[in-house]
């Protein structure tokens, strides 16, 4: 059975024997033509101002499973499948392999498997199969957080699995970082103190992606990682107080890092939405918020949402704690998931972590072609 | 003469000689308090969970040019310059070195010397001068375009220029790319076609910020290059259609770069405003962009609005063009002013320009620490 074609004003209406059916403007149908798209790069070659807004086909007819128009200005008919049009019809987001359900975890997380724990992964599978990559990216996107484990003695072996991802996101602490006590540091991380929960480099246009971090030595007294799933805060505070929350969401506030060499400024609202009303992403380092600029009669409001948001990160029931082992990678969403260390005493033994960044879009870039390859 | 202090509701009232005052209230006096950030990182230490949100000081003075407050839960008093507590008062904007004017310009582009086309500066003075470093940082930022001449005959060395600001922004077309006529190209850039004016990368989370096209060759028939200020052609877009310019501004549209290797993705309004209203952003490109997914009923709007804009890009009134001669360097603010080619012959001769990103915020950050060196 063939879909039925009808006129509507400046388009076609399409409904399909499923009861499906679809709004498909003229200009759109030229706009999107496949014969209008380069046929090496993929890229749009058609030029939209060649045609008037108002264009119309001469002719409409279907061709098997092809939908076949004629047009005034082109001696080209156009050939769309049916089956592509249906799934491509306006005011529908295209399929996206890419896409997670995310869950919300609190102190009590528990990995997909059901143990105790963010979820677990093992270095060589990820390193050598595809399909356990596609995995690992998958999950650890789902829960913001996974462990790898097995990494082979060598301080690299982190890093190389990043690099099988995607390159790494350079930021003036370098492509990697890493995070020992260090005798002149301009950083907190770089100290022995105690870290609150945070996520890294608020004060960058574009905060980085997924984090890695490598532990090549955990020797000091001390020094435990912690963890907190922001989105599990921002949807409690979302309940429990609308009016911190929409302010956290509505107020930018500036951060600030400065150091000898650098002074990298970025205005931010701690919680962003998206059109869907939905949290993706968390902005909250309180170490480089810079001096508050705000009206003075708008610092009660935020300083009462953002101490909220803050208490709550502190609160037992959002956070789990862990004690990263040789050899083992914590991988974190930096933009969802705050991290955060417990003081230790570098007198009593090496503390060292290797990390880098892989930014969201290119971890999505390669979980879709892993998935595209799998079919 | 000392300034005047008087209370107010949870704060204290600072009235300058001039004229001047500042309210400032009493959580904010305590989590700004010089001795709350770390003496070598700068970063704020103090914990705002650690106070009540409506401490006051239990006592207040002025000493010489110091106000000195008492706090009940602390044995150390808070010292505040109230020279900077003036510069710092809520509700001001930190001063920023890296603010610069914007100069919209149209085709009859006239440089800062009043000479015809962009700004122009040597290269050996960028190489060896901060101060004409910093001149051409700030002039670039200014009209988004500017040309470097007098590179040595040296490949890598409009690179090494750029590498005097940051760090190079890596994209999945790696740190530098060679735009010449490839083969079996992934990308317009890389055949003989004309390429109409755009951005680039507008299917990344963050397009990247300033570009460099250095020169290397240019021999062949045709090719030569052609900008466009996209905050011209939006201001004049606002006045002359409101609708339109609202539309860009406030609905987002699918783009996709994807090829072999990488499929890359994300949702971008045309046109980006800043809290005052101010466009910061022009995300341009009718070859990357993916299929339209609006609802049907949105669509005539927004491919009015569209078709418009990139109308008036094609509008001579608003274009430049010029022809790059080797040892010349073009840069521009990627995300503001649009680029392109006319078509060249491939046959007649090399083309070939070496590329790569340094992105907004390294580059003011470059900008402030040669001003502050500077005095």
């Amino acid at each position: 059975m063939h879909p039925i074609l009808t006129a509507c004003d400046g388009g076609l209406v399409i409904r399909w024997p499923d009861g499906i059916s679809g709004t498909f403007p003229h200009l759109w149908l030229r706009d999107t033509d496949p014969a209008g798209f380069h046929p090496t790069t993929g890229e749009r070659a058609f030029d939209l101002t060649g045609v008037p807004l108002e264009i119309a086909p001469s002719d409409i007819a279907i061709d098997g499973d092809a939908l076949v128009l004629r047009w005034p200005d082109s001696d080209a008919p156009s050939h769309f499948d049916l089956h592509w049009l249906k799934a491509n019809r306006p005011g529908q987001r295209r399929p996206d392999a890419a896409a997670v359900d995310r869950i919300a975890w609190r102190g009590d997380l528990r990995a997909d498997n059901g143990t105790v724990g963010p979820p677990r992964r093992a270095a060589d599978a990820i390193a050598e199969q595809d399909g356990a990559l596609a995995d690992w990216l998958a999950v650890t996107k789902q829960y913001g957080l996974s462990i790898v484990h097995g990494l082979p003695n060598d301080a690299g072996a982190g890093i190389a699995l990043a690099r099988r991802i995607g390159h790494l996101r350079e930021t003036n602490f370098g492509r990697t970082f890493d995070v020992v006590s260090k005798a002149d540091p301009n950083n907190l991380a770089y100290t022995a103190d105690a870290l609150p929960l945070h996520t890294d480099l608020t004060n960058q246009e574009l905060p980085p992606g997924f984090q890695f971090l490598h532990c090549i030595a955990n020797a000091a007294a001390g020094g435990g990682s912690i963890f907190c799933d922001g989105l599990a805060v921002a949807a409690d505070l979302a309940a429990a107080d609308p009016d911190a929350f929409e302010i956290l969401c509505s107020v930018s506030v500036p951060f600030r890092f400065h150091d000898t060499d650098t002074d990298i400024r970025a205005r931010k609202t701690v919680l962003t939405r998206d059109a869907e009303g939905a949290v993706t992403e968390i902005c909250f380092n309180a170490h480089i918020a810079d001096i508050l600029d705000l009206p003075s009669e708008a610092m009660p409001g935020f300083y009462r949402a953002y101490r909220l948001f803050m208490t709550m990160t502190r609160d037992p029931a959002y956070r789990i704690a862990l004690r990263l082992a040789p050899g083992e990678m914590v991988v974190f969403d930096n933009r969802r998931v705050l991290h955060g260390r417990e003081a230790f005493d570098p007198a009593t033994g090496l503390r060292h972590l290797r990390g880098a960044y892989v930014d969201r879009g290119d971890w999505d870039s390669r979980l879709r072609v892993l998935r595209r390859a799998a079919g």
